[in-house]
């Protein structure tokens, strides 16, 4: 089944720079049932670290225990990613089939094989053949290139509708620093998924300690604070490569004035993709941005608005283009977090609409109706109670 | 815009016995837009006790602050519910109107206003007028009787496609004991509601504090067992009445043997209409019951059995009739309880699927198929680490 383009889509792919000491490459190894690229390697140069974050799923994949096992113990020196077939609930068969993956890469490369990363996306519970990879890794080394960008960002998609791409160029201490990154993943909905994948390289010289706690903080951010169906994957993964290609000092502490502009170029991809991910959400029309503030602390601002941006109805309320602040309320209301009725403003699309526990003096529907028409949903919520505040994206799900 | 019958309908409404002490009436006060049945009185004899539960959400009616302001306080004389406005965002004119409403049913029983229970459903955020109520009581009072079961089931609707009520006759120390139940209720989905309301009546005779353990007990494991959307209400509320009007000894103790068929029987009402509900939720086309065992306890086992029955990939695999294990097994990852991977087994239809980590050796997708184009789904779950288990019941969405 074809699925229909999103309207969100970019009219083209975004022109990417290379990246001192990152190669990449893809190929067609028949995973998925039809001619698509399906396998991607990327191969770092060997003062490469890796930091990541992983699926809280406690059902996962081969693929996320032999990464858990490998992250932070040794230098990174490659990373193979498959389509089409997540490994998952496959038993010791699965487990195989990613060791003989990193083995043979790591043959190639001439590496351990606790160097390389594996991933799957793709279907749950069905037989990866490790052949299918392993014998096309050869052919993947020699066609390495540092341009392969979007053939890379395509060999991951599954039901995804477009490649997703974002770079930004900073600097460290005045040397020119890139950071790339390519992402898959438009929610669980779709044929047999199993789920987002994203990675950034850097050319930046960072610790591994260091790298870990950017990530998680940039993370928490942005792709934690997305939700396109409330359904977690037991795949779900997002590594930062970065391979020190670029000779500036040494970076000792994350608070470190010459890291501020890396810490928020990265934080800014992090969030682009984030971004490009939920508009790709099964046959998504709206995207839903949910502002909390006045919540206990930051951690209940952001629960709140997954919950306002997770509930089915608003969901539909927002697909219908029907300005229901009952059902925002009503959200707020599930979320289990403190909030004073009396106390709390709903906003769409700027216009008060919600106030001291009843509908605002003056409220007409008109404008916010006006707003509801257009592809950007703005909803703000105050709820009365602190100083916590952050933002989640979201989509609509009903026409999937 | 008139909704499409469920296919779960029954062809009418159940024969509902009278019930010593419980006198019922039903009018159209204009509250709904358009003709139907939109407000309900029922009146109950002076030694009559109410039990009852109450939505979690932090956002409630001034209904639902009503009731719990009252519930156990004085003996309960009466029960006023209007459908078509919830009564609920609306500030201090909310309070006015609940406060009116009570007071004028008390004066026309001759009773303290403490002793009325009010109850609203349907749009948020709308000034409910209290003179539509207020007008219509001596009315309603004038109309009592004790047949009106229908037409009091068919007042408290919105959004539903059919009249749900249930009715169980028992005996207390050989004294025959009548339990009648209605409800409505279809998800929260449609517009503008907010949502469950259950009332059930008995003659027996139970203490005030019994009959509450009663209640929290049966909705533990059937009300509290369903889910339509993981949507949570701003009004949800059931409420047991019991008139006492029947004879028998005073029971003393939860366990006595004399109210073990009464406590059964007033299960099985609760049964019954949750049941109900959830095949009139919005576009049901299935109901699906998700049974876990082998779970940590009983309260693990219902998180599981919630998470898959809620999940929407779980919800769109039921729905599209594909036996898409994987998003079981991604539901079960996602819960949060624990499990263990090779431990775990799935079933659909009574056919094992997953199991020992990997997809059963021999499973043959046929048996599966054919169960999952019937109208009732059976999802069995194993997880091999406890002793717990529990059943839940829910339904598709997708053709809401």
């Amino acid at each position: 089944m074809k699925l229909k383009k999103s309207p969100f889509a970019p009219l083209k792919f975004p022109k990417l720079p290379a990246v001192p000491g990152v190669m990449v490459s893809a190929c067609t190894a028949g995973i998925k049932n039809n001619s698509q690229l399906d396998l991607m390697l990327m191969v770092f140069r060997p003062e490469t670290i890796a930091a990541g974050v992983m699926t809280k799923s406690s059902i996962t994949g081969a693929p996320v225990d032999w990464n858990r096992r490998v992250l932070g113990t040794h230098n990174s020196r490659a990373l193979i990613v498959n389509s089409g077939n997540a490994n998952v609930f496959t038993g010791s068969k699965g487990t195989e089939t990613v060791t003989k993956t990193a083995e043979k890469v790591a043959d190639v490369i001439g590496c351990n094989p606790n160097s390389v990363f594996v991933c799957s996306t793709g279907t749950i519970g069905e037989h990866l053949d490790s052949k299918k990879i392993v014998d096309n890794i050869d052919n993947l080394y020699q066609t390495l290139d540092t341009n392969n960008w979007l053939k890379a960002a395509t060999a991951i998609l599954t039901t995804d509708t477009y490649p997703k791409g974002s770079s930004r160029i900073t600097t460290i201490d005045g040397n020119e620093i890139k950071i790339v990154g390519i992402a898959k993943g438009s929610g669980m909905i779709a044929p047999n998924m199993a789920t987002m994948l994203a990675y950034i390289v850097t050319d930046a010289k960072i610790p591994q300690k260091m790298a870990q706690i950017l990530v998680e903080e940039g993370v928490s951010k942005t792709f934690n604070c997305i939700t396109v169906d409330s359904d977690t994957s037991t795949s779900d993964s997002l590594f930062l490569f970065s391979t020190g290609a670029t000779d500036h000092p040494t970076i000792h502490d994350i608070d470190d004035p010459a890291i501020a502009g890396f810490r928020s170029a990265l934080n800014e991809v992090l969030l682009d993709l984030a971004h490009q991910v939920i508009k790709d959400g099964e046959g998504a029309q709206k995207f839903i941005e949910v502002r909390v503030e006045e919540a206990l602390n930051n951690g209940a601002a952001r629960n709140i608005a997954l919950t306002v941006c997770n509930s089915p109805l608003v969901k539909t309320a927002v697909a219908g283009e029907d300005p229901n602040w009952g059902r925002i309320v009503m959200a707020i209301g599930k979320s289990g977090e403190e909030s004073i009725q009396n106390q709390i403003s709903v906003y769409i699309g700027g216009t008060l609409i919600a106030h001291n526990g009843e509908v605002a003096k003056h409220y007409r529907e008109g404008p916010v109706k006006k707003h509801m028409a257009g592809r950007n949903i703005k909803i703000n919520i105050k709820v009365g109670v602190g100083n916590g505040s952050a933002t989640v994206w979201g989509c609509d799900l009903t026409h999937a």
